[in-house]
């Protein structure tokens, strides 16, 4: 299904127009004409893949999303667990230029959301889906041995989820003081901690 | 001096009345002539004591920041020190209506300084003085003799940083998911953790 493979391309390529407009000049100028002008097309046929600005921009801040996880899904889950888990959750990390933009504009939603109704349940659903994949990645730390006696898994789960979105953002919004490296260190000493 | 007073007065109202549009439309709204609206004041008035909306919006992320120094600065110094500290900490959490206010108008601001070059140093200022008060809180923990030897400090300030701002929007974000008892007790959790 051809035609299908490029409707699905064309709304890719315009949700990343959006990101740029986003990082470039704020969430207030992403209109749907400086969109369409980013992405090289007529506001009629920006038109034709979004009905409204409303779904164009749940589709983007869904994008990223489903970037995030695809990189998850295709991580190598091979090498020493503990190394093997840290590569995962780096994935939820602005650890490189691609996760820093989709991170950024993942910030700059989640204030949207505060103020609009409509972003709100795909916020909750994501939180939702990185909550359960955080727990995952605590159980393995269990299952492989690793794990300290004794843990409350539920409160490990609420604490590592708070712990990846401060690092994130503190590297996002202070990147030269709170560094990359900070960042991931910072991450390893907290697994470490939770380990035997 | 009662008139160097009435200004400073007039200027917070402005300032209030700025956080309130933010809350209730978004920053892409927070336009001079919206906020002399909501203040009762006219746009000419407004300029007499906010030559931009640059500088409008500065104060108003500055008096966010002034406001949760003075709470912690007038916070009750007595107590089990755990619980004592906890309490100081707490006043970097949204745990009732004004904190969350102040809050959710930071957690714009700080979206917008991601493209607003004019915010970054006021930012980057506060992030050093809340990592600095971090360190005071992890150190007056060594002090009572409470820390668990073997601390990293400095790795400690980071990710104890990172974690009250994860914490924070969290909350925020997904306050019947993520509940205000679920964060103190996190935070809690985490503290314990790093006690004998």
């Amino acid at each position: 299904m051809p035609k299908k493979v490029d409707h699905e391309k064309r709304r890719i390529q315009i949700a990343e127009a959006t990101w740029k407009v986003i990082i470039d000049d704020g969430l207030e100028q992403a209109s749907v004409r400086k969109i369409a002008t980013t992405a090289g097309l007529s506001v009629g046929a920006l038109r034709h893949y979004f009905s409204s600005q409303s779904d164009l921009l749940s589709y983007s801040m869904e994008l990223v999303s489903n970037r995030v996880k695809q990189r998850i899904q295709t991580t190598a889950y091979n090498g020493p667990p503990l190394e093997m888990l840290t590569n995962v959750i780096s994935e939820l990390l602005p650890i490189d230029e691609d996760r820093r933009i989709e991170m950024e504009v993942w910030f700059v939603f989640s204030a949207k959301t505060l103020v609009d109704s409509k972003l709100e349940s795909l916020s909750a659903a994501v939180y939702q889906e990185m909550h359960q994949g955080i727990e995952n990645i605590l159980r393995a730390l269990e299952e492989f041995k690793l794990a300290k006696k004794g843990i409350d898994l539920e409160v490990e789960v609420d604490r590592l989820h708070a712990l990846i979105d401060g690092l994130a953002s503190h590297h996002l919004l202070h990147p030269e003081t709170f560094t990359k490296d900070k960042m991931i260190h910072t991450l390893k000493y907290h697994l470490l901690s939770l380990c035997k």
